[in-house]
């Protein structure tokens, strides 16, 4: 209804805050009240009934955090959406100290663009879609082609470089299994940082930079977790990181040494020995070892397994040999032991066999598959034997003969107890705990449950080659010489070296949350708590705990993030709603004030429960958030 | 590598700050310099070639914003976030005002939810896709049916009314036309505000508290707007109102009058005359108005036109006879005018038939039609009577009936000079410069080409009917007691008054852009400008740059967001490019300094270049800010 001119601004903006007091109809005076915050937890927030057990999903539900739309997709409400803000903000604050820009790049990616870097392919988990115009676009589940197409356009000398972008956007991937709440979404939101070298140096000081921000970062939250290696370093392979929670909710397994640094995903066992002190280039000849050549540094295997899994092409039958019990070093009873998928996978995909781990019936398919059989491709058996068990001296088949009904002539056999092209023996299966460290003389091994909240990986030029991201370098400077010292001016055209470093945000809320939960509730680490106060007045105590807020937010000690539980409640429910919420510290304004004038601080994570005057909490809160 | 445990927190905090700056190579000491800032001005900064001009979408494009990925589809660069998540924190604060709170709802919404509420159909203009299970998802435009349901679900009783939430999220929108930049893309930025009231009166108080918060929102900016209304107020039908920037990027017209507060978008013309002093229910008996009865308040018209279009079901031709050049009062010249189809459109729908306006030869259509008739509908004609024209005593068919090869009889033909229902005569033009303002004695209207950024929207109860989302209600409340005279406890269920709110969160990027363009390129209000002020100096003047910095961010005034142009560039590439960028503010450090310790402090946008001493900058750059 209004044309504004500039003169009339001024007044304007000095009426504004009456009237959008009057104008609003809710209680807004500046302060965080629990009454202008929409926080659902009526009808929800009743206690499931006894014997149901709620995990912390289930409790970021209750406590108003958040709402499932679909399978694997969310609504964040808004206690759940200050949580996820605020690590933005702490990742935000340690991109920043890395010198890394932020961009917002767009959801919507081309299937073209994904073809032309091969990541397309049939068993591609990404949502697709076509325009009116028929045009194939997808959701973008990460974005190297993308940014290697943005960077690429836009640098052209190693003088832009070391260049270091990075967003916090949503993702997507079409999950078959979508479950555990935030932890295996089918829409969450991550950040990617992508970065860009001229050299592998290069790489490797970026590479150093980001897992040490990534180390700040995850000491920020102050909650225990574990950086696992992919690779001992090896610059030219694929050198990669990954930061995990232990957590029972975990989905990855982390192996770590107690006395070493050695700490590794399981599932990047590469299906070799790794045995300390053992030089893998002064082996024997390769080559199957009779009974008295087993393995010294293998702890002695009581009865052996059989284990099967078939290939995606249809025509072999693998067959691991395993220490199905064996003994470990300083215990008396043996362990079950159990194979490493993983660790197979990456055997046979050497031996240039693509395993089908999804496969439930390996036997009967290979069955099937031999009463099928054409002449131009025999069936095939491959038997794997573990460094621990006996190498059977003739292939032991007579059984999967007869239940295929066909001779040993029909099909075609082969054995390995070497990892192909090396000298190093093969290793089925999994860690347990107590097994002896491969890396170091003393100490012995855990395996964990664990998630996976970030990963730091190498990519070199896997996608800067093919899609042409290339700049322009003086030659001294690949042959190693300081910038200072380049004298020349003689270059060369390379593809950059990349990197990209992701960080879970939505799995990172979920995955806290189950960390720190406890039988009453959930629990905050201060730097991403969704306030890091909560102040409960009794009734007509509602003035006062307008002192405590004031006195907490602009006294002279920093100000801390507050808010006021101003609900027209009974104290216990409020205080019971706060437990639940997970506030770090809650101040009590209730009895005590009206017999002595003191005030309760609780910190249930640190065990506190304390009265004091009003001139006391400030500092008494700050001391105890600098612990959490 | 580690797993950390709580005791070695502290140590590692301290060294935090010296390890990073040694690792990351870059230059990081907390002081923003456009060196750490990714801005891609290299190759793409050059200027187009004469002749060739540029507007603000380009801009934002040289000056290194954004970059279009794919057709209506961006990428967001550090400079260009920037902005945006400034606009972003402007919002929160005036949403925050209003009492409301943030949510961040799911991208993906499924096609039976959007079924139910009726919006999808044929021409619904989302993305479709199917996941491996084929259930049907759509990437959501916007969140009504959503937030209804997750409302509805948790939202029991008015007390737990009013409620407002909102978010600020990217949405899809499968555009036929992608065009100008951020101002009409496929995925974009945007601002939803729901708001949730018991009643129509309460609703009615959150209405006019979110178009407060608006105005509000909208004075910041400092740019002139139009508030447009859609609905004189009637709280039954669709209030509505929209926030333009005049514009000449504009899809848009807005129509406002120089003396009255009259202020509407051209496509809300409902089709009927509107005259100052007119009363509707005086009129006479609804009839076909003979040459003598011409409109009192009409200007003479000089001829008569003809418009014509085709309806959806392919049965009739509507023509509208309306005044193809006519006379305005205190002129001497006549002037040509248009007809406007959403009057047309407005009209043809109150009298059953729905128009197809993107038929482009309807004449041809209808032919067509006649020749392929069946004996069981007959084609139709409409005619349409603008008031300020001649209502033909016979149907002016001959030319029609000899293009058709038929005769009267094959065809229904009818004629409408008032609006269906109504005493109301026809009014199908646009309105032109200098018309008489229908609401008001004294005023001459304007239409002017406008950009809509916002818009405020009383949904009543459209969604909250269907999607079942209702609350119980005291009933003396409803017959209007106020909730402190509520005595009786007798309740009703009533569905939810709900109101949505738009902000266009990118095209508002691309609308200020446009609106403070000038030849040397962007300017940005200080309250979403990428950084303040930018110090630039010249060679070996760093150290002094530093000072500037330090003084501007951390002296006794408040801080102000500033960035150094610490780039081994020349002075004048440098301040080109920052004019280019278009910071409210340049500090140049240059000669000045050499010669007699001053800094020349520049604004483009008030025509500022003035020298003075470093201690008078903070005071004189705070009052420059101030006024943009």
């Amino acid at each position: 209804m209004l044309v504004i001119n500039q003169t009339r601004h001024l007044s304007r903006l000095r009426q504004a805050r009456r009237l959008r007091i009057q104008q609003c109809g809710l209680h807004y005076d500046g302060r965080n009240r629990v009454s202008n915050f929409w926080i659902p937890t009526g009808g929800i927030s009743k206690k499931p009934v006894d014997g149901q057990k709620e995990d912390a999903n289930d409790l970021l539900i209750r406590g108003g955090f958040l709402r499932q739309a679909y399978s694997g997709v969310f609504h964040l409400l808004p206690l759940g959406l200050r949580v996820q803000d605020k690590l933005e903000r702490l990742i935000d604050k340690h991109m920043r100290s890395l010198g890394a820009s932020k961009v917002s790049l767009s959801s919507i990616s081309s299937q073209e663009l994904w073809e032309k870097s091969g990541r397309l392919n049939e068993g591609s988990e990404v949502f697709r879609f076509n325009d009116r115009k028929a045009t194939r676009f997808l959701l973008a589940p990460t974005h190297e082609e993308e940014i290697t197409t943005l960077v690429g356009g836009l640098t052209t000398s190693y003088k832009n470089l070391p260049l270091r972008v990075y967003q916090i956007t949503r993702k997507y991937r079409d999950e078959p299994r979508p479950r555990q709440g935030l932890l295996r979404g089918r829409e969450f939101i991550m950040k990617d940082l992508y970065t860009f070298d001229y050299s592998i140096p290069e790489a490797l000081k970026t590479y150093q930079a980001v897992k040490h921000a990534y180390t700040q970062l995850f000491d920020e939250l102050k909650i225990p977790y574990l950086v696992a290696a992919a690779d001992s370093g090896n610059m030219g392979g694929n050198l990669s990181h990954e930061f995990h929670f232990i957590s029972s909710k975990g989905e990855d397994r982390v192996v770590s040494c107690s006395h070493c640094d050695h700490v590794y995903n399981e599932e990047l066992a590469d299906g070799k020995t790794h045995h300390f002190g053992e030089s893998s280039q002064s082996n024997a000849t390769p080559g199957f070892q009779t009974e008295e050549k087993l393995d010294n540094f293998a702890p002695p295997t009581v009865s052996t397994g059989m284990w099967m899994a078939f290939s995606h092409d249809g025509n072999t039958l693998l067959r691991g040999w395993y220490p199905k019990f064996s003994m470990q070093e300083g215990f008396t009873e043996p362990v079950e032991r159990h194979v490493n998928s993983h660790a197979v996978k990456a055997i046979a995909t050497a031996a240039g066999i693509d395993l089908d781990l999804s496969v439930e019936n390996p036997l009967e398919k290979w069955v099937a598959r031999v009463q099928s059989r054409s002449s131009d491709q025999k069936p095939r058996v491959l038997d794997l034997y573990d460094s621990q068990v006996r190498v059977y001296q003739r292939p032991p088949l007579s059984d999967l003969l007869e239940k295929a009904n066909c001779t040993s002539a029909d099909i075609e056999y082969s054995m390995l107890d070497r990892f192909p092209d090396t000298t190093n023996k093969l290793s089925l299966i999994r860690v347990h705990d107590g097994d002896k460290c491969s890396h170091c003389a003393d100490g012995l091994l855990t395996s964990n449950p664990a998630v996976e909240l970030g990963h730091t990986f190498h990519l070199g030029t896997r996608y800067s080659e093919v899609l042409q991201a290339s700049v322009s370098v003086n030659s001294a400077l690949l042959e190693g010489a300081s910038p200072s010292d380049v004298k020349s001016s003689k270059e060369q055209i390379v593809p950059m070296q990349m990197g990209c470093h992701g960080l879970g945000v939505s799995r990172m809320v979920s995955a806290v949350a189950n960390r720190l939960v406890d039988s009453k509730g959930l629990n905050w680490p201060r730097v991403i708590a969704p306030y890091e106060v909560v102040v409960v007045p009794g009734k007509g105590l509602d003035s006062v705990a307008e002192q405590v807020y004031d006195c907490l937010t602009s006294g002279a000690s920093p100000s801390v993030d507050t808010l006021l539980d101003d609900r027209d409640k009974g104290m216990g429910w409020k205080l019971g709603d706060a437990d639940l919420i997970g506030y770090p510290v809650i101040v009590v304004v209730g009895n005590g004030w009206k017999k002595d004038q003191t005030l309760e601080v609780q910190c249930r994570r640190l065990g506190v429960k304390e009265d004091m005057p009003l001139d006391r909490i400030p500092e008494f809160v700050e001391s105890l958030l600098s612990q959490l």
